[in-house]
């Protein structure tokens, strides 16, 4: 079925990448190692994956002239979204004429949208959710404060990570809710959740692998739940595994199976689940690599990129096997700097099991994510620890 | 005391990669996961590294002005040669003036002559090799064959793999091998070496990786033994580890040890070894990664192009750890194409614990090292059947 011809040629199997950071960058590392031509898209220039792709285009992704344009000089084998900040309709459009999008044109459409993903889970698939109210007005949000009761969640329909998120616990609490939700939304959503707060014990990402079997038709595959722990909706840590009873595997794997297969096409999804007790509540799903899954650089015999690499190019995905209890940690930067420098790496790296990614990022403005310590332990706690240490240990100077 | 700094800026950490072959690329790939800036030189265009790295250059490595041009624009961090065909009078003298090559220039100078390298084992170490003769002139190369006995092994004293190489087994032999010999040598090299053929049980490849300690010193790490089979000089089969006895590990990382240091600098070198009944005999070292150690890509949790980016980085080598016996075959392709395909990979790749790469090579012109299948089994046996049958499933279109 997959054919790989010669990068840069017409024979060429070319991936045009949409959104070019951290995930993207080493999505691309992996293609590379395959021989696939790989053209790098995002906002600015010099981002991550476009210094290890073939070539790079500098548009807003949003803007669906420009992408449409770009698409159509480029005409790759595939399109692979690694952002949700992309303008869908045109996506959904290109599709239809023949171009495959990753995993499918209407899985980003409706996956970046929180009402889109929340009817399709809770209303058609009877996936188990918190409850939730949709508003677009004042009186509304009100109401359905009233009726799902404080303490609840308020997001934006649309918005990437934690961004216009708050949580109203008390009646005071929502004005400000309405206007961050509305200030930090993206694009032209236009409509609020509030969902009820659910005190979950914890929050899992399962990834989830939907790939070709040799008869044609889709197998899903599973990666070990990862744990992780977020500030302000940016995660700062995470690790594999995150051991669930049985039940709740079973439960979590049932939920990402069924909705993975609702939206369709080959590739990797981050599966967001919380449990409560012995209940498992399916929150979000990212139909590309996720974040919290950069452990599997180091926890698995294929990390996340590899499986999505192989996923998306339609070749098998075999047994996927956890080299051990491992962990990752955000290094994050703090400041104004176009010329970032990281020392006491050789302190940092001396344990054995440890490793780094440094991202490579052009700028830091404010604070940014720009590489991950990664590490394997006899127990998740000591890999965790070892990650940590690993972060910890990196000093940073900004010129 | 290593610092990287930020990509395309004057904080860069930057290499120049003298060549730019699969071997290249795979270090790329690493040093681009640490945010390394990476400029890629070859002969020609498109050439495998060139494809992941940020920029590159298409010269002739052997020509001193455009080599010394190439390095006074770029100002690397460090040159880090990928082949042995580069003029290395030029990285001599701009060693001296302060650049830094990977492991040194002595080290890439010595090694690419086999006089050089064969008077410093034999002569200055005291590290067995068979007994040998350097000639010039065809009186002195017919004294050398009747002096060393037949059969013996002509060569050139500089060419790469097997070229020029040939065994003297009667005496009719010897004309035609003295012709082979400079026929096929590298540039100006005008002697012959001749040595005794030892009818050696087996050889092996012992990558060993010079880096440095907290303390400013260099230790030395070993690789498990790499076995492997050749084809009239080039590698088509390698696995790992090659289990030797106790003594004979020994004298081999002794050998290994006694070598690399005499060459002194940081990287990984590939030390070919021959074995004959309980002797270890030294044969040649290449002051980079060896093509036999692409088997590394799936048998260790640090292959030997991570660990050359950790050791002429100057970051630290932890426990090496080997995740199970493992297998590389050489994916080659026969003819006259520069659009060649790859297909069946599904089928190819269905096995667990089976992996590939494709080098994105853009042409193909007679017969060509195109990728390489990789694979892990419960024996070696099982590794060497699983790598060879996911190389024997890929089909090739040449169009």
């Amino acid at each position: 079925m997959t054919i790989i011809g010669t990068p840069l040629t017409k024979s060429a199997t070319k991936v045009l990448l949409l959104g070019s950071g951290e995930l993207g960058k080493e999505l691309t590392l992996e293609l590379q190692a395959l021989g696939i031509e790989v053209v790098a898209v995002d906002r600015y220039p010099n981002a991550p994956a476009m210094q290890a792709a073939h070539r790079s285009h500098v548009i807003s992704m949003l803007d669906g002239d420009a992408l449409e344009a770009v698409i159509r000089q480029e005409k790759p084998s595939l399109i692979v979204p690694e952002i949700e900040a992309i303008d869908t309709e045109t996506l959904t459009r290109l599709e239809e004429e023949g171009y495959r999008v990753i995993p499918t044109a209407r899985a980003t459409k409706v996956t970046m949208n929180r009402e889109q993903i929340r009817r399709l889970a809770a209303e058609e698939l009877n996936i188990k959710t918190s409850p939730y109210r949709f508003v677009e007005t004042k009186e509304d949000y009100e109401k359905a404060i009233e009726e799902i009761g404080i303490p609840c969640v308020v997001k934006p329909i649309m918005s990437s990570s934690g961004k216009g998120q708050s949580i109203v616990r008390v009646q005071n609490d929502a004005p400000t809710a309405w206007t961050k939700a509305f200030d930090q939304s993206r694009g032209s959503s236009e409509k609020l959740i509030v969902e009820k707060f659910i005190p979950f014990d914890f929050e899992i990402t399962l990834l989830t692998i939907r790939h070709k079997l040799p008869e044609g038709t889709a197998a899903t595959s599973f990666c070990a739940p990862i744990g992780h722990r977020q500030i302000s909706g940016d995660y700062v840590e995470s690790w594999q595994p995150h051991t669930l009873s049985q039940p709740l595997l079973d439960q979590a794997e049932g939920i990402a199976k069924q909705i993975t297969e609702a939206l369709g096409g080959y590739g990797i999804f981050g599966v967001e689940l919380f449990i409560h007790s012995d209940v498992v509540y399916f929150n979000e799903v990212s139909p590309r690599p996720h974040d919290t899954g950069l452990v599997t650089l180091i926890s698995q015999n294929l990390s996340e990129f590899a499986l999505h690499a192989r996923a998306i190019l339609g070749l098998p995905i075999p047994k996927i096997k956890q080299l051990g209890p491992a962990a990752s940690s955000v290094i994050k930067v703090k400041g104004d700097s176009r010329q970032v420098s990281f020392h006491n790496l050789h302190e940092a790296l001396a344990k054995e099991d440890t490793s780094l990614r440094l991202f490579g990022k052009p700028e830091v403005s404010g604070e940014r994510r720009m590489g991950v310590a990664l590490a394997l332990g006899e127990t998740l706690d000591e890999a965790r620890k070892k990650s940590a240490a690993v972060s910890d240990h990196i000093t940073v100077t900004l010129n």
